[in-house]
């Protein structure tokens, strides 16, 4: 018995009502069904190209999907709760539409915009920035280390590339390191923080490499979380945060407890917030850590030295550890601002504060390299119990080590071209272009937001982010309300739709109720940029008049 | 007021008595303290070079320890318990001891032995391994594609990485892949997997990359864990077992619920045990999954097609969702054994059981590429509730993208140089080399541990571990005891600091009680494997004479 073709979500009795996929090609494809009632469970075939019943036993490029009348032994009701609530907006549902509609343009599908233009995520390579040279020619040497007899390579990136491969078992980059990474790198990395830092002592045993910021952030995170009721952890974010922090206590059952940044100035951050915040949080939970973006993302301020001396008064006072996303720190554009480390800071604050507890975090994937997919990052943990370290070096050692490559672009980013050397003017021209093209599309960015009715955008003054407030008519916030979505969403959804440009709703991030954002990062090249801002205000221009109060 | 110079661990006072972190220099450096009462606190500076008074406020490339009376934020006593309890042997406390001695070594101290060899990890470069070099062209001229201009490559590697750069955005590997991967890494994969399995289809949209195989079982782990009291989540696992897999658990607060292989049958699988397992295991807890290592590790067995089916049978009878741990599936030497993917026979096994639910997991580690620092790995999903794929990629993308270059390494070991192609002959001379040293060292050590007395070792069928049974004598467990150590690490430190020679105890692993055993890796060369067995009989011997009943 045959049940008849169905498309994209199907639906073929009470247990066999689920849809595909959302990553499968077979919701576009066509399914073709057979009822088995004898063995009393339904079989799918579906492929791409063609299908044969199953009982035939051949199958042409395409997939076996069986549905059982019993229930599948994992399902979404029976999860794990905390995975299930969990979010991640950056790669969200607006995200994947972006590629559908890449791929629709890509078979030659008419939309009011020539190509998508995706300024959803930080992803600087994927937008046209170049990778540095020396960076790649140190990990093709250590990759493949007979290039190192190729006298096209200079000797700087030899030198780097025999330094690493040396500190690597068997000197190659395919052994485990330890977990906490290779030891020259470690020591690299403590250099430039001590050279960063003006001086203030650095231990390499202090320094957890590991794969991108986001894989130190989650194992310290993890450290802190315990209890239940009342004594559940609380860690204190941002709002508006990247989404890691959110979706990470999600995951790990912890208390998300949120304090406000001020974005009429600025951006920043108020001590009084964060009383008010901790005061609230202890009613219902133990507030143990303050996770602190500087600069910010998605909000793009930059940490004034003076805020930085309060925020670790405060987190001495309240006996919270402190977590430092300091991974945009070579992403300072505006005038007079400039990076403060976390450390540093506090090593000065005198003898007061010389224990308090701290991790700050940094990854190749962001500043001047960009290297995402290179996966690199480090932790320093100051004043940690060295019980505590130990227990951390523990969680990482399951996991065996890092990527070794992402180590060592790590360690090119810290131990870069010296004045000099063969390949110093090279890499200070490249990283320079970067850099002053960010400055510059940080202006552009906000610039133009702030010259267009309803919308205000505070200044790009550091990270890769605008976030700029819409001030939506109550016409539009009700039309979301009929289409389910939040207003934002909505109106991000209508941008990508009718001007191909890929941005994240305020939403993902959190906002103060009733105020409506979105980030837009500014790593497209600039003319893109000059794109993006024209396609929006002709957008804003068009939505604001339709949904006009 | 001066505390005086102290060593090691560190002991002024009341609260100040916490060993060093383990991995610090100060361990084996002079620490001076100071007591500054007014301050209600104590300061540490500690210099491998020198100390100076903290208030001088200088400091000479040392570290800053502030040990204040106040408890720190975060202790061993205060953190996530769960993290506390997991333990990871394969990196414990011998292999730090084994570190340790290689160091005295390099600094001229003399032992017993010339040199520290390190059979603990299956870490195939750092012993001595050399890299595919198809595989490194191919990583190298992803990593910086001017090499695509060099007549010194082949075209198949080139090939290759155009291929690879072409599926990454702006055609950079330093860009983010999707969460799940590179799309065409994963039609590669999904390609051998339907080449490996004799043509039974396999959707890309199925598999997901993963740095290493390690993060994608636990992320498939992840999923399934929930419940409280006796709904709590088991996870059934072979013991001896893998112990990425008890710390996985620990720190995922789920049940471990273990299922013994029968070493009197060369480490087989046997059904009736199984059931004795979940039967015991529905007292308290509720059995949601089984993990199945083939060839296994840490025993090296593998298993026959016959045995599979009935795993399947029973996962299918008892509603469990299947892990099979696939890592060493092209590592399999004993004559007439033959690995069967478990996707394969189940599939084969018909209608019946073709809804069965499985995660497969691969790895660039093992095999004949041996690429462990590289990260790669990938999971197939096969008959997963597309709801709960949707959930596995959503957690996933939190993280962003595992390590693309380890993407790329995994993309080489599934779609490797084909007959005709430039690179085919010594891409295979290089395999063949590996994989035939492997067979012979596997026969080469199980052999050599039969011929000693006291020692019982199953044939090495498979992976890359000898996993011999220590039959110790009553007076060395008791002298075991006296120093509160297991048996097995008691033998085994004994054999590290005698011989040289690193295993990880059979404890770490876990073994059917009053049984010992040790884990020991065939992966150094076939010269230091026999040097390996010569130092084994040599230590066994006196080990055996001086606590001899």
């Amino acid at each position: 018995m045959f049940a008849s073709h169905v498309r994209g979500r199907v639906t073929l009795g009470v247990n066999f009502s689920r849809s595909l996929p959302p990553f499968s090609n077979t919701t576009k494809c066509t399914a073709r069904a057979s009822l088995n009632q004898q063995q009393n469970r339904h079989i799918v075939v579906a492929s791409g190209a063609s299908c044969t019943h199953p009982s035939s036993r051949k199958w042409r490029n395409g997939i076996i999907m069986a549905q059982p009348r019993r229930k599948k032994t994992l399902t979404v009701e029976n999860m794990n709760p905390h995975v299930r609530t969990m979010e991640y907006a950056v790669r969200g549902p607006i995200v994947q539409r972006a590629t559908e509609l890449e791929h629709e343009l890509s078979k030659g599908a008419q939309k009011p915009f020539p190509d998508i233009i995706k300024c959803n995520i930080g992803d600087a390579h994927a937008m046209g920035q170049r990778p540095l040279t020396f960076l790649r020619q140190v990990i093709a040497l250590c990759t493949y280390p007979k290039l190192l007899d190729d006298p096209s390579f200079p000797e700087d990136a030899k030198n780097r590339a025999r330094r690493i491969l040396e500190g690597c078992g068997g000197h190659s980059i395919g052994s485990y390191s330890e977990s906490v990474g290779v030891h020259v790198i470690r020591e690299d990395v403590a250099e430039y923080i001590k050279r960063r830092d003006g001086g203030i002592p650095c231990d390499p045993n202090s320094i957890m490499l590991s794969a991108g910021a986001s894989e130190a952030i989650r194992a310290v995170v993890k450290l802190l979380v315990c209890g239940e009721g009342k004594g559940r952890s609380g860690i204190m974010i941002p709002i508006p945060q990247y989404p890691l922090y959110s979706a990470t206590l999600a995951e790990f059952d912890a208390v998300q407890v949120n304090y406000y940044l001020n974005e009429s100035s600025d951006w920043s951050l108020d001590v009084q917030e964060l009383q008010r915040s901790i005061d609230d949080a202890r009613k219902h939970c133990n507030p143990r850590a303050i996770c602190v973006i500087n600069p910010g993302n998605p909000t793009g301020q930059v940490l004034s030295r003076e805020n930085i001396e309060e925020i670790i008064k405060f987190a001495h006072k309240e006996n919270l550890f402190i977590c430092a996303d300091e991974v945009y720190q070579d992403n300072v554009y505006a005038k007079g601002a400039k990076f403060h480390s976390f450390k540093k800071v506090l090593t000065e604050m005198g003898e007061e504060y010389a224990d308090q507890e701290l991790a700050s975090f940094h990854s190749t994937s962001k500043g001047f390299m960009g290297e995402c997919g290179m996966r690199g990052g480090y932790c320093e943990l100051v004043n940690m119990d060295p019980g505590i370290k130990a227990q951390l070096f523990k969680l990482v050692s399951a996991k065996l080590c890092p990527t070794v490559t992402g180590q060592a672009v790590m360690d090119v980013v810290v131990n870069p071209p010296k004045d000099g050397e063969p390949s110093y003017e090279k890499f200070m021209e490249e990283k320079s272009f970067v850099l002053s093209t960010l400055a510059e599309k940080a202006k552009l960015v906000a610039d133009g937001f702030n010259s267009v009715e309803g919308v205000t955008c505070n200044a790009v003054m550091g990270a890769m982010y605008s976030f700029p407030q819409i001030h939506l008519p109550k016409k539009a916030i009700e039309a979301a309300k009929k289409e389910n979505m939040a207003p934002d969403a909505f109106y991000a959804t209508h941008f990508l739709e009718e001007a191909g440009v890929c941005v994240v709703p305020g939403s993902g991030f959190g906002q103060v109720e009733g105020t409506f954002h979105f980030r837009m990062t500014i790593l497209p090249p600039v003319d893109k940029i000059k794109d993006v801002m024209d396609r929006f205000k002709k957008f804003h221009t068009s939505f604001m008049s339709k949904y006009a109060d």
